[in-house]
């Protein structure tokens, strides 16, 4: 992060979008670390070993789609062997928020029913998400999309978040290129607090947050339909979004021209962020709006996909307040991006 | 974590204090993983280069104060060297939030004035908090209390976070054992969640969250005024929160007395998380109330120190969610460390 110049002074920011408070301060980065840095990862390469690899689909939980739909698949999904939460539970359908029971004083309990999916990216142990080609990697999003769909179908089920961990400091256990799909029974905290917001922006401004953002000095790169930016109030360096250009509130109005455009921008950006960053570990995130959505919702509810490379651990201050204290600002990072040439 | 019962279903609980969703998966404990276990940690042990040890006292931003104030002190309070916020910036006070500035639509920014101090918590590299006595670790809480009050005189200053890492996947840079306390500008968006909850639960039932928690199930400890118990809704496994016994909404309200109760207490607990946890990195974090609150906020304000051994890592889901996963339910974790006899 020699990058940064050393002597712009902090400053808190709060995006529109996500309501959170960030700490900008460049001076962090400088700090020493009496811990030696972090020992290279050591994925398990043994490809006969994993059950993500093509050939090895009876070591997997059941299959729900692949594709194509024969023994040489390109992407699979599946169910998590190990889920979070459990497809077998009752789910009391057409269940809403309000029926969570309350127990005396304590605090409010819901079922454990969810579908926990797995989205193999690739058969083969080797490739990496942003290896694929962009028609390929639009493949990858329209299994999200073709499984949201399905996931639709269950009433009791209020948001479905799809997230991507790559490298162990990622919180990745598997090395086999994969995405995640956790469908739930709630609306978790963050959804609701960013629709909060953006609602708020838009009765204040008329206009939806997302379709809002022109900022020259944030952007990286775009196409004729999306554009990323690095945001006004990263919480972490190099913190990345990508936008659709026209208004859309769910992920899963995505069709295919638009899956292979997003494709291209996002192995563009991967590539970009392995080159500059050193191959960081790094999650990313689709946030897109609630299953049942009302249509008042609509016009200031606008899905992105966010990307965070792992570079800074997190500690007690981010545990107690919520806010991030991050040592680049967003306009240095989107130039150092903006102006990197991949071969 | 071999000691939870592999049988119950997942679960979605709510915290009527934090408002954080967690889902309780104790399926998730048994996924295997392609990455080698971390690595031990390789500290400094060489008190000679570290900053933080007597005698070495020039190689340290300025100091605030010590204890006892001679050459042969017991804790230091000191500015931090790499401060996420500038006391050196103007300040205007008595300036509330609404004065923070919104570019056009990119968002809020607001000056980064605050304070960022360091307390060393003893003069000798090797010793640990846990290794001091109640009445020592008594002084570290008072050593917080004396810098609360240093600071409140700042009308600018809005909340002070105190918190500790301990151990490099804890966030920790420095091995000397230390902790900090990083005075904001603005009330952070965890704080306002919490003191939101709380009142809508007080204005609900007619009593504070915390003076009615009374779960023999989730309690771990108690003395005459504090009482620690594994919380209903706890976001990490082993998740442990001390909670004074009277109603009392500033951590600053604390007296010498109490300190040192809760300095036995939090020994007793460190120790009990060392032996069953095996020695983990953890993070504390004291939850109080903004510096300025009115009076009618006094009576659902309650404040608690926060312990969270890092067993585990978090991935994309949480990011995006705001929702934590966990493997361990807290009447399992409270019942094994309620039941451990410290030697
Ligand atoms: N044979 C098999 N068939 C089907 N599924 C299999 C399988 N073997 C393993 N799996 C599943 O594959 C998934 C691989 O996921 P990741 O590597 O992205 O991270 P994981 O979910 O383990 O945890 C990370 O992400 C979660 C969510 O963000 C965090 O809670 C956690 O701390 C972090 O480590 C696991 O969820 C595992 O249960
Ligand atoms: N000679 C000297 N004099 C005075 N101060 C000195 C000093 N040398 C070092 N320091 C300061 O001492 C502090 C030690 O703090 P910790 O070890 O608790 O973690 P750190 O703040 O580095 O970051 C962790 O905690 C923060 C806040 O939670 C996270 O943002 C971050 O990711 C995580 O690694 C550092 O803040 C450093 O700036």
């Amino acid at each position: 992060m020699a990058t940064t110049p050393p002597t712009r002074s902090p400053e808190l920011r709060k995006d529109p979008v996500t309501n959170q408070w960030v700490i900008f301060s460049p001076a962090r980065a400088k700090r020493p670390s009496d811990f030696k840095s972090k020992s290279p990862e050591n994925p398990n390469n043994n490809s006969s070993s994993c059950p993500f690899c093509i050939g090895n689909e009876h070591q997997c939980a059941p299959e729900i789609f692949r594709v194509p739909p024969d023994p040489n698949w390109k992407l699979r999904v599946i169910e998590n062997l190990y889920p979070a939460l459990s497809r077998k539970l009752d789910h009391p359908n057409g269940q809403n928020d309000d029926s969570s029971s309350e127990l005396s004083g304590l605090g409010w309990v819901v079922a454990g029913f969810g579908f926990h999916d797995v989205v193999i990216e690739t058969p083969v142990h080797s490739v990496q998400l942003s290896d694929l080609d962009p028609s390929e990697i639009g493949d990858v999003l329209i299994a999200y999309k073709r499984r949201i769909e399905q996931i639709k179908q269950f009433d009791s089920i209020k948001y479905i978040q799809v997230f991507k961990n790559h490298g162990a400091s990622a919180g990745a256990s598997m090395s086999h290129s994969h995405s995640q799909m956790l469908s739930l029974p709630i609306v978790p905290p963050s959804v609701s607090t960013r629709l909060n917001s953006m609602k708020e922006h838009f009765n204040r401004t008329g206009k939806c947050s997302l379709c809002q953002v022109q900022s020259k000095d944030l952007l990286i790169n775009e196409t004729s339909r999306f554009f990323s930016i690095a945001p006004y109030a990263s919480s972490f360096p190099f913190e990345i979004w990508i936008i659709p250009r026209d208004h859309s509130s769910h992920f899963d109005e995505l069709d295919n021209k638009k899956a292979v455009d997003l494709g291209g921008l996002l192995k563009l950006i991967l590539k970009k962020m392995a080159l500059q960053l050193n191959n960081p570990p790094f999650n990313f995130m689709i946030h897109t709006s609630p299953v049942q959505v009302t249509d008042s919702e609509l016009p200031y509810s606008h899905w992105f996909l966010q990307i965070i490379p792992q570079l800074t651990g997190v500690g007690g201050f981010e545990l107690g307040s919520g806010c991030y204290i991050n040592p680049v600002f967003p306009d240095d990072a989107a130039k150092i991006l903006r102006e990197l040439n991949v071969p």
